[in-house]
């Protein structure tokens, strides 16, 4: 069953004549067409019992069609109501809208009145769960294109580290790594860091001047898109021979990560997950310096559910990929994370990221 | 009388009881306090006849005060439902929410029914016309940021034009601006962009590896952030002699530029400018490859109201600021656009940004 099929559904138990989608990754979720707008119109149309349309300006429905839209693909001119359009496409096609499901975390108080005005009658129900529910379980051709990702990601950190010598700047580096991934023709998932020394044990350290010396311990945090699914990894490396402590916190970070990651099993708490992670930096003396959640659900979006946090009693199914990444940030002495991306198997876990977590001395 | 008491006087005028404010640039425009919550909740709330407040995360409530907000910061925490802490701390005050204005162009549908679950008899009006009509006159404290904005602008094409040499890419040049803003505690508005010969001349180019050679027309678009407000400017400089389709297109384009700022004075439609430096380029017999709006305006966003197209009515008054920005882009032959920030004064205008516009020859 298709993606949008598995809405279908979701309408047709719902009794829900339509579902308009209008967030750009979840228009990509179930379109292929990956697209931000700013403040003209996108969205899909799924009908209870119809074939399904696409709104977007003019402009773009050449692309739509090329990203593998199967459906009708309606354009709009900047010089009509985009909504009226939409109105329209759903009049030529004999559907009554009595109930209508919305991203309401999303959707402007403006947008929805545009609908209310052409459906008065109709109510308006909340599509977010179900969706968020839909995405967090990756089917085999998304956890296929993660894989891919993951792969870039570690390409990498392969090349940042290769790129480490002395004096170079944090952006040199980071220039470096980005400039290899656009040559295989890929992009970042989101903003390149590249933390030298103290750099890397503020909590909002950008990448800058700073050049690398020795004694530095160099944070690398990236992702690399492949076809609309995003990589996540941090890796921590050494130049020059580190001093106990920094060892003692890197070991740390590794359990950390370590230990978590060999928890991960279907029904196991997002809770579970951060207590084991925070468990083992506690127990070597550095609780009170992972200052952040253990991580993050990952896919179209760099963030997304669930949360992997103390508070969040979630249980995590099979198909679900988010990041483990506990962190050690001591003023002065060390910065340290180590971030994976792993996914829920049938029966443990697999780790999508591969790039060595011994610790790395160049 | 303060902006506060500008929207106050609004709400009386308009029998509204409170507006609810929680666009982040809005919320700077307000409260002086500039901050990025993502999915946790910041607004200020202001009433017709009671003293406003400001809501954050807890955390913020520091930064927020040491911004200059003068009246109650109310913080909440991750904890608890940040929309019983603003309903709490109205109730605390005694005061009847019957009508309550809000932002309906951002504010989503789950955010309005946070407040109709806690004010079910109240009406919700539309507030964002009210707040584009204060934010597109600027008074003169926000016009001298703008113009300090503006010099930082100025100075960065300096930097720009100086670094050029062959066989430098584009990144080192923009890299080489971007450090020297940061060096003297300025950060950009939006990211920098420095093209060369083709590249320049692409809609869609963006900096990278291309190596500046003879011939090649560079266009550095960029634009400086000062206490909140934005600068932006383009100007497009020549490494080695130009050919005379070059000289002929860097004419056009600067006698459009230089069309419409003569024009500029209270009262001028933004459709009359956008003609009269379209025309000139169509005289110089251009005008398919100039393919844009001739400019947007500028403030505390850096696209905000008003729109400068063919077809917007508008008449601009004085204190508006906004961009000029004409371009030809011409494949392989060049790409150019000079763009200044411009103001409405009482008897013409005001042109914030000074770098020459003689074309310069390097």
């Amino acid at each position: 069953m298709t993606k949008l099929q598995q809405l279908q559904r979701y309408l047709n138990e719902n009794n829900v004549d339509a579902a308009f989608i209008t967030t750009p990754d979840n228009v990509f979720y179930f379109s292929g067409f990956k697209s931000d707008p700013h403040e003209r119109l996108l969205g899909v149309m799924v009908f209870k019992d119809a074939k399904p349309f696409l709104i977007c300006p003019q402009m773009e429905v050449p692309d739509a069609l090329a990203a593998g839209w199967n459906f009708e693909a309606v354009g709009h001119q900047d010089t009509e109501n985009a909504w009226d359009v939409v109105a329209k496409t759903i009049a030529s096609r004999n559907l009554e809208i009595s109930a209508m499901a919305i991203e309401k975390s999303h959707l402007s108080v403006e947008r929805l009145e545009e609908l209310q005005a052409r459906y008065p009658s109709a109510t308006f129900t909340r599509l977010d769960d179900k969706i968020n529910a839909m995405r967090v379980i990756k089917d085999e051709a998304e956890l296929e294109k993660m894989r891919k990702a993951a792969a870039l990601a570690d390409f990498a950190i392969e090349v940042g580290v290769s790129e480490i010598a002395e004096g170079k700047t944090e952006m040199e580096v980071l220039n470096a790594i980005e400039s290899a991934i656009k040559a295989k023709g890929y992009a970042m998932s989101f903003d390149t860091m590249v933390l030298a020394g103290e750099k890397a044990a503020s909590p909002h350290g950008h990448p800058g001047d700073r050049k690398i010396q020795r004694g530095d311990m160099i944070l690398f945090d990236l992702g690399v898109l492949y076809e609309g699914y995003c990589s996540d990894i941090t890796r921590t490396v050494a130049f020059g021979e580190p001093n106990e402590e920094q060892k003692a916190i890197y070991n740390a970070v590794r359990k950390a990560n370590e230990d978590a990651i060999a928890a991960v099993k279907p029904g196991v708490r997002a809770m579970d997950l951060d207590k084991i992670a925070r468990d083992a930096i506690t127990e070597a003396g550095y609780g009170q310096y992972f200052t952040h959640r253990l991580g993050h659900g990952l896919g179209i979006s760099v963030h997304e559910f669930p949360s992997i946090t103390g508070t969040n009693e979630v249980a995590l199914n099979p198909g679900t990929v988010f990041t483990i990444e506990p962190g050690i940030y001591k003023t002065n002495i060390a910065g340290v994370r180590i971030e994976d991306d792993v996914v829920v198997t049938e029966d443990g876990v697999e780790v999508l990221t591969k790039y060595t977590k011994e610790l790395v001395i160049l």
